[in-house]
């Protein structure tokens, strides 16, 4: 079973992937997966997501190979389908991540075998929001009902888009908090209001009172044309230790990771802080993730 | 056992190998290799040798350690040797691939641990020679009797002396066709003609209708001082689906990959294509090779 | 337990540690750590202390992933300890190796998880003087009365420093032969000898007829001004065959290599050239480790 967007998915396999990885933190992961062989390949620069696949196959007792696209033949001229179709048969399952939309698909239909999308550039990265999912889940007990608000550059985030989508998809209401400019695509937030039953609010002023889950994504200073305005915008939007007074006590703050400068280094040490938890989700979720493509 | 050449191997035990990668194939590679650690050190850039190595030490149970020389002390201007007698220390088995010609033999020479030979510049790549007859025996049949056709650049292409030589020693017919100018050595023919009992044919047309396997080569541009004339060779070597019209029903067309504009991408869909299983095959032909050098 | 120098050790856990290498060398390492994984995070160049770490933790029955720096979030700006604290999610225990001096126990302080350190700057690298110790312990049956003569740059051997106070620790007598402005630093010398009941001797001169273990370590040629001088020095106190005729019968000569021009090359094939050995002695002694930090 090939993962490569959330929008593939029936909510039962979603479902079943959350609970599943409940499960392996609580009991343990047991021997589905003992024997085979992933193979992580990565065209661009990862920590989190390669490293927690590779950690979640070796708790699963699977075995991984890890392709370094510097050290190929790709610098030989071999195009990017020759090499998925060659490393189909040193492994049972292959993640990809790509910096071209559309590449694990494509990956995807010209093998057999299982491929899961690890990120092809602003497109899907679907691993990243059932983590994401899992963390609010474990967190808050629940996730229909709870006011999720998405903070930051909503228009560009790879994660964002997919969030908006499974967050409808459980009923979850979203508030939408991002720089003017950098707000998510209004044609895309229409297609969502018609498909799923769920209010979204959306603001251009940093706000969160109302919030359950903050969950925070980089403003990328590179947007702005003027370097004077990126500064005050990231600075307005940063979330700061003294802003957090306003916010519900048990608020629980996400973020994908790396952060970078949208969260105030003091705040790592609070309980609200979850982010570090939500990267070691990835473990797993991941397992859970890895049952799924190879049963 | 070091496995640096096929020259140095007995017919017996090439054949032990090829028939055990069978076995391995139809069913599985027992526990002969549990426990044990393998050493990937390639010094130069490989898809398909460092990761089936790695993959087939998986598959049989074995686990590896990996050096990258970049991330090494040979930056510090640590020698060769060195190196390798260090590594010996913490692997059991040791894959060397060198850009410089006699560096496995000199590694294998320098240490008591098994070296197998995973490419030395454009000396001997013996494990894919293996990999090739095996794939031939495998599709085939047999390989005595065969018309084998190497096609592309034969003065230069690193595998294909080796496979003239495993070819006469196992019988089959060869037919080489390469471009003027990049026939292989007249005075190595002449060798293997004294050494083995079998035909060679020399073409310098793309010619292929009495072949029972077409081993493609590639015919690399700058070989040529005209990059016109570069174009008008690599063209008409080209192979296309049209050519095949000519060919046998039950053609074995192989590639030792990457493959970059030597076979016209429709012809990957045919049935006579082989060479992504012969890539694949690479694993369980490495693991018997694993097996025969650590026995 | 973090391992982030040897002065934070308590004499009998040294020794328990190199007790326990033995008893992995002679009676192999059971199963205490199987299906643990190790996180091998090295910032910047090694050989020997990755490979001999990831080849422990395999030959315990753990697995281990590797973050390469280059292809990860620290090109995004992401901080060293937001790296680290991912990371402790996705391992049973860490090993790091960062250029800047205080790197290891600033990611000890950080997290809860085990963290080794291996190598920090120019300021500690406990590990190999674990392994120093179990060399002359293992060669010699005992530390505690031996002759060790520790030849080359003492003012900036990254190591030299710890291993004065280990030998120090076991009562050997230190011999130190340096070239005149690389001599160990007095006040720490003062240090030792405050600290430690043994003789601390000091030469400008190559000198070792009395030495029961020579450990040699490089001269870098940038620490001179006048590249004449650097070549002159470097040459005065290279190790030679001729040299060794004054020496002791029994002399063990040991380096943490590389070595680059520090010994003759063939001494390499003497008995008393010892420092390949030493070198695979890293894999039982970072296995003791091992335990040690996760027990």
């Amino acid at each position: 079973m090939d993962v490569i967007s959330i929008r593939d998915m029936a909510k039962g396999d979603i479902e079943g992937i959350i609970d599943r990885a409940g499960q392996i933190v609580d009991k343990g992961p047991g021997n589905a997966l003992k024997g085979k062989v992933l193979a992580t390949l990565f065209f661009e620069a990862s920590t989190r997501t390669k490293l927690s696949f590779q950690s979640a196959a070796l708790h699963s007792g699977m075995e991984y190979i890890d392709f370094l696209p510097e050290m190929s033949s790709l610098k030989k001229g071999e195009s990017f389908i020759d090499t998925i179709r060659t490393v189909e048969g040193y492994a049972d399952a292959i993640v990809v991540r790509h910096p071209k939309e559309g590449s694990a698909r494509f990956a995807a239909d010209a093998i057999k075998k299982p491929v899961i999308n690890g990120g092809d550039g602003a497109n899907q990265h679907p691993t990243q929001t059932l983590i994401d999912l899992f963390s609010i889940k474990r967190s808050k007990g629940r996730i229909k009902g709870l006011n999720v608000t998405l903070l930051g550059d909503l228009k560009h985030a790879r994660t964002m888009r997919s969030l908006v989508y499974a967050l409808g998809m459980f009923g979850a209401d979203v508030t939408l908090v991002s720089p003017k400019g950098l707000d998510m695509e209004p044609a895309y937030l229409k297609e969502m209001k018609e498909r799923f039953d769920f209010k979204i609010s959306i603001k251009n002023e940093p706000e969160y009172a109302t919030a359950d889950v903050l969950y925070v994504c980089r403003i990328q200073q590179e947007r702005f044309a003027d370097p004077y305005e990126a500064k005050m915008v990231t600075d307005k939007f940063m979330i700061r230790k003294a802003d957090l007074k306003g916010a519900k006590e048990d608020l629980v703050i996400l973020h994908p990771l790396p952060k970078i400068n949208e969260i105030e280094g003091s705040i790592d040490e609070m309980k609200q802080a979850r982010y570090f938890e939500q990267a070691h989700n990835g473990v797993p979720v991941r397992q859970a993730i890895l049952e799924y493509a190879l049963r």
